[in-house]
């Protein structure tokens, strides 16, 4: 990268170059666009940033991002909170939300078991579901993390230390897209969904 | 895009979104890496932002930006302050910079003529650019706009300008790029290059 000509301007680069997928020519024309805008225009990013890093929690319950100590999921009352639906990430909880097809609560992780990235069972919230399970009122435990052979590992180990409660263990079905032309199907999806194969009706039911 | 769990998020999300070329799933990308970090490492983004809106000046010659009244550019005394680069923008100048071969000085346009975008003479710094030349000391104005229509409108129109002035005109060299292949350079380019062929020995000199 040619020398910048000015410090200040530097510096915005070198935080933006942090940001994922960010290198430095996104980083420049990020921090050329902020000095394009109006003075109060531009000013709004970094207070954002400033108003969220200062304000943010995570739910007690579900350890969700929340602007409060509950989250709004976990503290509506028409959510079913004895189904307790296990995701990797907040991301999980908001594509699952956009479905509108369920009713329950979360329980978010905070990643998945990977000793290459040094993620172990202490750095996940598994001991605060297991006591969420141990408190008792949760019937269902819906495990929803990645479909990869860190996320299996994680499934596994939940599974294991959830086998000495009253509660079933649950997680998504794996099949062939919706909408998807079966030669384009992995050969392992497609292997399961002949295998694990369904009753015409549970497909196409209302 | 789903609900966000977080008007804080929602806030920064949008934020994000403005910057040139971010999608609202990436701006959630960058605003959860923001929230993996530890406070202080986020902290330095919003920080480093707010600096460079407050601090950051153009350079009373040239307009470039810069840290102080006079950039670095300027204020070196072992520049040629007899040749001025007139470029488009601060990329402009770092890409010049970045070639060594340069040894004047720089006047940046702030953009070039387009109806269509709404900038007219008016908002790029032409009057300061005909300010400069009539003030005297400049024997060399090179025009290095982009080679679009517009640069060439730009490029004729201070051309024009400058004709009741003592001074030479010139512009970068167009030709087939170092390393290009010919099948893969532009017919136009090509045409140009065969047309304004140039003495061997001056393209190979040391």
């Amino acid at each position: 990268m040619e020398a910048m000509p000015s410090k200040l301007l530097e510096k915005v680069v070198d935080e933006f170059s942090k940001l994922p997928g960010v290198g430095t020519q996104t980083a420049l024309r990020f921090a050329l666009h902020l000095l394009k805008q109006n003075r109060s225009d531009a000013a709004m990013l970094p207070a954002a940033i400033e108003q969220m890093l200062d304000g943010i929690k995570f739910c007690k319950n579900c350890h969700s991002i929340s602007d409060t100590d509950v989250c709004q999921i976990c503290s509506n009352p028409k959510r079913q909170t004895d189904v307790v639906c296990v995701v990797e990430n907040i991301q999980g909880v908001m594509a699952i939300e956009h479905t509108a097809q369920y009713t329950g609560v979360y329980h978010v992780l905070g990643g998945v078991i990977s000793p290459i990235d040094g993620i172990g069972i202490n750095d996940l919230t598994i001991a605060q579901l297991i006591e969420r399970v141990k408190n008792g009122g949760v019937k269902e435990v819906i495990l929803a993390l990645p479909t990869t052979m860190e996320g299996d590992t994680t499934n596994f180990y939940i599974n294991k230390q959830l086998q000495n409660y009253p509660v079933n263990v649950s997680t998504l079905a794996r099949g062939v897209a919706i909408g998807d032309n079966l030669e384009y199907a992995d050969e392992v999806t497609l292997g399961r969904s002949i295998v694990n194969r369904v009753p015409f009706d549970s497909i196409y039911r209302k």
